[in-house]
């Protein structure tokens, strides 16, 4: 028996996001939270991660989690909005490894730049399903050229449906005996 | 505004914690999330780490986290015993710095071996506060030779008074405007 | 005036490397000497990686840098060729984000798979100069979509050529005062 | 056969460092290039680190790595006085676990602040051979409860027979064939 929640991983742009990319973000965010599920994000107060963790912080019961590249200072601290919980690495961006190892399933939300790419071939790297939600086809291409576990979503319904099913499958695998 | 919960670090000795320092964390925990604080720990199942765990998620409404360093795969999941939220960083003892530096209050529990004096110097080095519950006088006198911010308790009652004060001063500074 | 030598950074597949990545990266690593330049890699003895390496150490004056993953016990020491330094990180995947920032210029050799694609994301993050030596198209394609500074070679001879123009405009930047 | 060369790593205070630890620490830097060992330290221009380096640049055949906490931007590569080799990180104090697991022998010179301490603290946590020279008494008492393998030395020549000494027990062990 174990206490330990589900955690979704979204992922995507900052300050340079669509303001599609941001709408769906919210979206999702929202899907998430309503599933009971934790949300996990990069934490900072822009783009994708700003706009899942508004939506998910809209349903009762919400846990929205914010891995974050600083250490935390004073002014740090005030930038959370809404986050549950603020984990300060300290780390830059090597806090994109922990994104995505700390996440069951990881969703990058509409493309992004080399940062959301850094952690989408994380995801891969660290054997983590990797769900593409609406982003461009270069992206599809790429990454599933990269290796196996990539699927793709054209709407939030059909990305939390994606997640139920490699839940399943993942959190079975977890409570097998080990071999 | 923030949704942002405050976070209270608990570290101490693993494998090699004596019944006196797990009863104390055990105790701590509790109190913690009595408080309604959220319990970071390093989130391994061993120790002060798990006796604290296992004190927090008694309490309702608790939130407990671990830090863990391993990368996650299926049969780490399943080793999270009492965590709620358990976070994959696959960086070893770098996870030390994390640990810390993500807590607004951090308390030394029983002292330790060097992975658990690492913490207490990160801490210090972060700028955390440092409360040493229980600890060897050595530890009392060392880390206070390193810098300001230690305080000492002798039981958990004062460790918590302890805690409470210092968040008082903390979380004021990170409210009032950047300077 | 400082000692500081110039660091090419060389990624590519470990144990699936092609027979023709390994053939250029060692052709590559050769080069890196021959110019005085220092060679950076992920250390690990297979693919690009050791080949690179062992291009680099048939140069006199070679200094051949290797920056690992493990913890560095007695084991992980013994296993390092063609290293005139291992450096130990014990962080895992999170190393591939040292490589690329410790590198004036990354080339990345052949492709590989989700650890390279990490390594050439976080090279563009980290706003360093970023060099595709015999890649497929579509790796051209992704890495151009997500920002400036990415070139592209089909032989050693003219990715060399390309590295020495663009440490031209990396090092006279790091000379000028700060603005 | 490995061209690895040995790497010593030099700890102590940066801005804070008395005149007494510089001076031992150029003396040191200085022994450990004329043995043919790299010299690595954390790589800022400031203390122990800066001094250590200075003095193993002196030597001909020298090796002076320094692991940086910052992203190396172009400001952070001009300020790298001595170093033949910059490591950057951008992990900020997470660096200080990369630089005593790349280390074959880690001396910490005059004791120092919280940064110093965590660094001895990781030596003996990650089993590396731990030389206190010159710390205040109570250094020597912290550390040696921590656990076994710290040694004390009063002054350079001393510091560098008991260097000696434990790589020789350090490389042989790495030569053995594995258990």
């Amino acid at each position: 028996m174990s206490n330990r929640r589900t955690v979704v991983g979204v992922m995507g742009a900052g300050e340079g996001a669509s303001a599609e990319a941001m709408h769906l973000a919210e979206e999702l965010g929202q899907c998430i939270s309503a599933r009971g599920w934790v949300l996990l994000t990069g934490g900072r107060p822009a783009g994708v991660m700003a706009a899942a963790s508004r939506g998910a912080a809209r349903v009762e019961g919400h846990l929205v989690v914010g891995v974050l590249p600083d250490e935390g200072k004073a002014d740090d601290r005030q930038n959370t909005a809404d986050l549950d919980l603020a984990l300060f690495t300290g780390m830059g961006k090597a806090r994109n490894v922990i994104n995505v190892l700390s996440a069951d399933v990881v969703v990058v939300c509409g493309g992004g730049g080399p940062g959301t790419a850094s952690e989408a071939a994380h995801a891969l790297n660290g054997g983590r399903p990797l769900i593409l939600l609406a982003v461009p086809a270069l992206w599809w291409d790429f990454f599933c050229s990269l290796g196996e576990g990539v699927e793709s979503a054209s709407d939030v319904q059909e990305c939390c449906r994606l997640i139920e099913a490699r839940l399943g499958t993942v959190l079975s695998r977890a409570k097998a005996p080990p071999s």
